[in-house]
């Protein structure tokens, strides 16, 4: 695609959303690695980030500050000091060999939204571009929307990353203090977060839908097992009672971990990792290792496949002399998205496309998952071709900008004029209208 | 076990089979890593070797010398120098951390018949050590009995080990002539081969025997088979038409690769490695590699399975959109024992123990295979406790030793005493026959 630069204001569908794309294009030049997108917890690449995205929350009316957690955090206020805060945010960091779109999309349409409509509402809009949200650093996701929640916690900062560095250390490094970060926790007239994301999957692709409403972020199983039977030789060691075939049972397991998930709406089941330690050609696997990764938006549901697969591990065992032992690194519970907000979404989205949103789970954690903790949190997905994502091709249709500006821009419109549905949102009396959102 | 040296030509049982397995023990001391037995063609530690063994031979009443291909060899002669020959023999080489009888085993105790029973015979016995069978230093095995057979061509001799060193110049190197190979080549008296081994599987303990004869050695196809799918986020892509599982649909394979072989009598096949190379447990694995081992001792049948084989892995890849591509990097067929000589091993075997001797495949390649090619041969199996080899704990029952020591004097006799038997086996009239074995 094209990524013509426009001037600030054009009103001309087209540009305001190529202007999104190029600004994450931009940002996409800002790594710590050349030649590709590689930009971890406050790397020094980070700072241009920040440069960058401040300078365009400054064109468009906001304050600018970076929080203690490396949060680049840009406010526009309303008229009314005691008005109510909307956040809207995603994440800036990225993973390794990245592409242009995850997260910093969803900050840098903030930006643009708060451009086109933010001025004269009866409530402040908080843009927010969480430091981090992958976990490549320190294999620990969220440190930026954990400190906003006030839940980066003191374990967390003395974690190391590979070269032995804390996270606090990281945080000084970068210039900012971790002793200042009960200041980045989230402010009491928040109300509510809406992230902007592209969907990482090939749902809304396959449905032929540019946009999609999350309901639930899934609820996420972890687990390792390891199937132990007996390394032979694979010649003299005859079928049957003789052998203690590791591999034959793993097989077995990893076609049953995908019938039952076939069979369960839903449920998404994954052996993503097979490895048998000391195997060769010519000999029966002794042992192997297998990763299981099972989500669902109802925690029961995810549960009762859980042990399901644990039983069906030592079933495919049994005729083979072969032992399953397993442990669960993650066990985390789905995560509802704000009804009220999705539902706001969803019809903002409607009235401003002519088209349906498409009503989905996130199989994915996103920065509003632990946002929700605190207080109401949506998100709007936007399609991802191919599902591609993690990856330097990584795309997104310029269409579907569009369509997630309009939304965006109907959803604040609706805000500022359904004045009982910012009252039941925010809990107190909005503001009176202003004439035109434009104005 | 204890293993008391006892003097030569003491008629005790048990003592006989303890000096074997005493020898084979002092013979595992040779090695080039300390603390292992590890025995590579040609390495140092084989000039102790020779010399132990040597020193055996010539003990017994054998002209030694060591050919070009590093093989040693003892002969007694008969009274008639125009008498045909026997020969007895197995490897010395090992793999890296072997036990102390894979191979060394048949060379000692063709040493121990010679002595016990080798005297007076109308023909001549040849004892042979092979310098090489495993193929660890080269990976090409049998280069021992390759020369013995005069098919050690100009290609292996320039084969290099990991320090690049050739074939030819590590027979150099070892002090011996590479063009004096046309020497190696078994004499054309030659009329038969008998090796001595460890079973190296769980067969003959499984039935209860101590002892096996060899009908075939199994024909053996090994390919290497890639499935490809699409790599994938685990949480994202919902199960069904969207996921492109190379796993699911390689473990699908894997465990009918179990099942046929299963159903088939006879059949052995093993897929012993799997590789997933870009395996993360949230990610849906896009591609497979992985092996497979098929043996069976009719041909026909193994290659009717590796058909099925190669059409169940497309099969297997069509609902998953994964596609299956593979390669075959042995096709080996099966090479049928003498039917004559294994007759009379095991008859022989019945006499002198009483014991049915239990008929049956190898399932690994052995010297008698290559050695097979020129000259009429056999393998008798010895028992290998939990099925075991390849490794520091493989071991050996003394009374099946002892057994197998019983079967070889009485084969001897009956070699010498059976003249039609000889006649036909050599295709000339045997020498009369002395009047007692141990005379």
């Amino acid at each position: 695609m094209t990524a013509t630069l426009q001037p600030p204001g054009n009103g001309g569908a087209t540009a305001r959303a190529e202007r999104v794309i190029h600004r994450c294009q931009e940002l996409a030049l800002c790594s710590e690695v050349p030649d590709e997108t590689t930009r971890t917890f406050l790397a020094p690449s980070m700072h241009r980030v920040h440069t960058l995205l401040g300078g365009w929350m400054r064109a468009a009316g906001m304050e600018v500050r970076v929080d203690a957690a490396g949060n680049l955090r840009g406010l526009l206020r309303a008229q009314d000091p005691a008005a109510p805060r909307l956040l809207i945010g995603s994440h800036l960091d990225t993973i390794p060999n990245a592409g242009a779109y995850d997260g910093v999309l969803g900050v840098v349409l903030g930006v643009a939204l708060v451009d086109e409509a933010g001025k004269s509402l009866p409530f402040a809009i908080e843009v927010v571009g969480f430091s981090e949200e992958e976990g490549v650093r320190f294999s620990k996701p969220f440190l930026g929307s954990l400190a906003l929640i006030g839940q980066l916690d003191a374990p967390t900062l003395a974690r190391t990353d590979r070269n032995g560095v804390t996270v606090a250390e990281a945080i000084r490094r970068f210039g900012l203090n971790p002793e200042e970060l009960p200041a980045a926790q989230l402010d009491e007239s928040a109300f509510g977060y809406v992230e902007f994301h592209i969907e990482q999957g090939p749902v809304l692709e396959s449905e032929d839908r540019a946009l999609g409403v999350v309901s639930a972020i899934v609820g996420q199983t972890r687990m390792e097992f390891t199937f132990s039977g007996q390394a032979n030789h694979a010649g003299t060691t005859p079928m049957g009672r003789l052998r203690r075939d590791a591999l034959a049972a793993t097989s077995q397991w990893v076609v049953e971990v995908e019938r039952y998930a076939n069979a369960c709406p839903g449920l998404v089941a994954t052996v993503g990792k097979v490895e048998v330690p000391a195997g060769a050609g010519n000999v029966i696997t002794g042992e192997v290792n297998a990763t299981l990764d099972v989500r669902h938006a109802q925690d029961d549901i995810r549960q009762a496949a859980v042990r399901h697969y644990i039983d069906y591990a030592s079933a495919a065992g049994v005729g083979r002399c072969v032992t399953a032992a397993h442990s669960t690194s993650i066990d985390q519970a789905a995560v509802p998205m704000d009804s009220a907000l999705a539902a706001l979404l969803a019809d903002s989205g409607l009235r401003a496309t002519g088209m349906e949103l498409h009503r989905m789970t996130s199989g994915a954690g996103h920065d509003a998952m632990i946002v929700a903790r605190r207080i109401p949190a949506a998100i709007l997905f936007l399609r991802s071709p191919g599902g591609l994502s993690h990856h330097p091709d990584e795309a997104i249709v310029p269409g579907d900008v569009e369509a997630a500006l309009a939304t965006g821009v109907e959803f604040l419109r609706r805000l500022r004029d359904d004045r009982a549905m910012l009252t039941r949102l925010t809990g107190q009396p909005s503001q009176p209208a202003p004439e035109d959102l434009h104005a």
